[in-house]
């Protein structure tokens, strides 16, 4: 499984990204692409109250605790330190069409940028970083430029660069030590032959949908 | 990686489950197991408060949401169904050694169950679906019978019967059409021996330690 491509809205203070970010998700969502966002929060959170069963379960040592209902599911666990965007989608969030996140100014993320005139004078990022910028004025820089309201511009244009759209039929993901390695045609092709090719042959497997395959040596 | 073992706490209301359970939970992290904790609630539950950013991304449609910080993470999904205890250690807590979790009484998962006089006579699960009982008295019953205090030979018992233990040096989990696939040593072998084979070859690929691999065929 490809990992999804994972969208930075960065921007000074006040300048309106959870806005712009709100507007991208209704958009993404019409269009039936399912879409995670990520929230960075260096003075951390507060998701449990003292108390409550799970906040128990955490005091007493457990390193992850998960709540399940039948409408939705939340998982929260220890880090051992703080993850990067990119660690976060690929352990937790592969399975959606689309990540957008807010901030993480600083990583090589691809990044749109929200700029008010009101606001600030000068954008926060170097144009060259930027995928776009949504914008009430029009600036004297290279990066494609749209307004505040146009998330449905925005959104073509990731369609466009080929960064969101239908997975592909047949797909193949391959990580090494958790980080994600290109495969070209060829080495997919025979990677995923032999693969189904073995695992065809085993007792109790019919129709493959779906194969994960996860290997740990010493 | 294997999935990691999940154990139900079950007895009737009252009895002490959540109780033991943090007992459970300190005495395996004393023998420096990582253990997570699934608690289901058939009612919701709330984790987030409107207002926050993360609430907003979630009314403006996003499926999951991420929050982030040095020391913990939390994700919330939605889920288009009640997910299984077996669903939740496979896709979101494989890397634990241990999981526990309260309620689930009608699972197929191991249970223990908890039971106190003063609470009810008979238990609530048939005794032989269980894998112990933590008991104020001694029943009449074939289930290995505990003290309330004693987590430590609960903890034994599961180390006993190889439930919990330290992972085996190199380890291959294959799951087809999101089931766990069981290999013999034979196909392990020659699955891991193949694949590890030819990703060796990639250009960029040097020590591997992990390796993680999905397949989605149309």
């Amino acid at each position: 499984m490809r990992i999804p491509p994972c969208i930075a809205i960065v921007g000074k203070s006040g300048v309106g990204k959870t806005t712009l970010l709100e507007k991208l998700l209704s958009e993404a969502k019409g269009r039936g692409y399912r879409v995670a966002t990520v929230k960075h929060d260096v003075h951390g959170f507060d998701v449990d109250r003292p108390g409550k069963d799970s906040w128990r379960h955490a005091q007493a040592g457990a390193e992850a605790v998960v709540l399940s209902s039948p409408e939705k599911l939340a998982l929260i666990r220890k880090v051992d330190h703080d993850w990067a965007p990119t660690e976060i989608v690929q352990n937790l969030l592969r399975e959606y069409d689309l990540v957008l996140t807010e901030g993480f100014k600083q990583s090589k993320l691809l990044k749109i940028e929200v700029h008010r005139r009101e606001v600030a004078q000068d954008l926060l990022c170097d144009p060259k970083e930027l995928l776009a910028v949504a914008t009430d004025e029009h600036l004297g820089i290279e990066a494609p430029q749209y307004s505040l309201e146009d998330a449905p511009g925005l959104i073509n244009l990731l369609e466009e660069k080929k960064l969101l759209g239908r997975a592909p039929a047949e797909e193949i993901g391959l990580y090494i030590n958790g980080e994600f390695v290109s495969l070209n045609p060829w080495a997919r092709e025979v990677i995923s032959g032999a693969l189904l090719g073995m695992v065809r042959t085993l007792k109790g497997v019919n129709h493959i949908e779906t194969l994960d395959l996860t290997l740990r040596t010493k």
